[in-house]
């Protein structure tokens, strides 16, 4: 957690890190300043000082929220940067911001941060280094970075606004199942009372606006995908698309705190009105795989162990993986799962081919998400819950929803 | 617009372009593959050549509706990359994406672009700058950056798709003015039926399931600011806050198409019930200066001139602006206005003391909003609309909406 931070930049060798750019659609500006609105900002957190936030004067009320020391970029007129720079605006902007970290005293090895448009970011930042010997700019590898090290532990804060996100999430996915129980089955399509195919597109408004009543919202969109489309992890679904009973649907929903914020995450596969043999032996290997990897979870567990059992099962199953396999079309082809806080996806990571990630520690709130896709066979199954490791150091779903396969359709 | 790139990498003495990313939150990954969702994708845009999208297996299918060239990223194996680097992510990835560039034949001047995360991208681009020494990774002023320029100028279907989302916006803000217009006054604030007094945060959330019913989403947050808060150009409102009658307030709304896509940007500045004669001067000199401005819009025309024009009227007028203050708290503080498409801000920039935007050219879409700001009076004006440069270079507002100040309220 943020309280970490010193320690953890003594543990990296750092002097400091630096965090630029929108405290919106930046997960890093968002943790430092929190749930306040301020753009082209800078926090600068130096080892053993409290952070200082630059900012706008006219976020200056913004600004005053968080809390920090805080120091108005106005100090620094643009106006003469540009003139020294001779138009150059990339140019201006490194002196600039050479200026800022000289006066707040910025030297040794600083981590920098912030979603950015790399187009002028680049050459933003290639110019600063240039002016500052005595400074050099770190990137670090994204599952050792300090500032994401920090994140993977939350508060007691954060769990509750997580878990509370789960909750309508969970809310969301009920009220889903509900309106496909509504309809029946007609000529091997669901169709409602009219008779009439229910499309993916009409759901998928359905659920926006389940989420906005809730103060939730799809900032990075959701899965409803049949079929063939559920054999293919990252394929969104077409909002065109009918729902022919007794295929898998695979719902991966993940919406966030409306205004930025928190995220949860979660996916069910379910077949309509009835489910094939195929289909049911592929959704038991799942849940079995689910199961197996859940009772891993604990306080100190190395991730990539558990990424490791879970390749073990689904080969000992009969399918290929990612480990065994470089095609990335069958079987198990993405990872078990990944962090969930002010990003969809955040450390800490279980992939193996990544660098390591750090051991599993209480407070951290993660997926696990175990799927097995076959898109030529015209299906796929992916089960995912978000957990906390709570403060003994066990998992802990943080929204409970029930695993069935079949969803009861008249047909 | 896209079929210019060609032309826009010649004029400025380019070899190409590379884009990086997902295409959520992305707008220049966006741009180059339209509405589908792909993520860590690479496109190389080469002077002369069709673009390819170099894409993940699990979303080929998403990757195959852009109509690009594919090549899939399996075919750098991860392992391999990570291997050669000693377990160094940032190297492993630098060194991928020079392999790719190289089999691309990327060689020469290259822009890049994509909004990504500093602490790996960083790291990441002096890599493979190092390791490409024909190739010169490019940044560019933002006004002058080439696909930027491409962008500026919309295809009928962008027009369309930002129209259509003029008239969502204005639908729902004529909702809001009905929301508070069935509220009364009592004690001298709004109240409803119940007595009760209105919050901005009931409002607010009102507004998102209005706009998420109608297919869009705030996805960067909504203004209704009142009092001493609509003095502050970018303070967003307190969910807690009532609505004392005869202040201004400034609503704001920028809502984009649901999932990313298209925007419209849209202020108008009321007060309940009455004006003080105060405000009703600070709204009628706002009011002169957009119909002045207005006048000025046409292709041709050099968006800074048109930015001089708004300081010297308001100057006139008897108002600091910032070109002739650095204070940034009174008067005219920000600047007339901005191209809105799938960036709620993008170019063309009216601003002075930036590098200097192209001239203005059919096609173009962008907002104009004047604002006048005395956060001390407690009280700030902004009127605002997304304006087309037609096939004439003549200007158009894309959704009407009637620029009353007092909304009529029983008192």
């Amino acid at each position: 957690m943020k309280s970490d931070l010193d320690q953890l930049l003594k543990h990296a060798g750092l002097d400091g890190l630096a965090v630029f750019g929108s405290s919106l659609h930046n997960p890093a500006m968002r943790y430092m300043v929190g749930d306040v609105f301020v753009n082209a900002a800078i926090v600068v957190k130096q080892a053993g000082q409290e952070p200082v936030l630059v900012h706008r004067a006219m976020e200056r009320d913004e600004a005053a929220q968080t809390g920090m020391s805080l120091l108005e970029i106005e100090k620094y007129p643009w106006k003469d940067f540009l003139e020294e720079a001779g138009g150059d605006t990339l140019r201006a902007e490194g002196t600039r911001w050479s200026k800022i970290f000289s006066d707040l005293g910025v030297h040794g090895r600083v981590a920098i941060y912030g979603h950015l448009e790399t187009n002028q970011n680049y050459g933003i930042l290639r110019h600063l280094d240039s002016l500052m010997p005595g400074v050099e700019l770190v990137s670090e590898p994204s599952a050792r970075a300090v500032l994401n090290a920090a994140r993977t532990t939350k508060t007691d804060d954060e769990i509750e606004r997580i878990r509370r996100m789960g909750e309508i999430t969970t809310e969301v996915v009920g009220l889903t199942a509900e309106f496909l129980s509504e309809g029946h089955g007609k000529d091997g399509l669901l169709v409602d009372s009219a008779g009439q195919p229910i499309r993916i597109g009409a759901i998928k408004r359905q659920i926006d606006l389940w989420l906005a009543e809730r103060g939730a919202e799809n900032v990075e969109g959701v899965i409803f995908a049949v079929g063939r489309d559920a054999g293919v992890p990252h394929s969104v679904g077409h909002d065109d698309d009918v729902l022919p009973l007794g295929q898998t649907v695979i719902f991966d929903i993940f919406p966030a705190e409306t205004g930025g914020g928190y995220f949860y995450d979660f996916t069910r596969t379910w077949c309509l009105g009835h489910a094939t043999d195929q289909a049911s032996q592929l959704y038991q290997d799942v849940l079995e795989t689910y199961e197996t990897v859940f009772a891993l979870l604990k306080a100190g567990a190395a991730p990539q162990a558990i990424e490791k059992a879970t390749c073990d099962q689904f080969e000992a199953q009969g399918h290929p993986t990612y480990r065994n396999t470089v095609s990335g079309h069958d079987g198990y082809v993405h990872s078990l799962g990944h962090g969930v806080g002010l990003a969809i996806h955040e450390q800490p990571s279980f992939r193996l081919t990544s660098d390591s990630s750090p051991e599993l520690l209480p407070g951290m709130v993660f997926t696990i998400e175990p799927g097995l896709y076959y898109p030529e066979q015209g299906m796929g199954v992916r089960l995912e819950d978000t957990i906390l490791l709570n403060a003994s150091g066990e998992p802990q779903i943080l929204a409970d929803y029930p695993k069935d396969l079949v969803l009861k359709i008249a047909e």
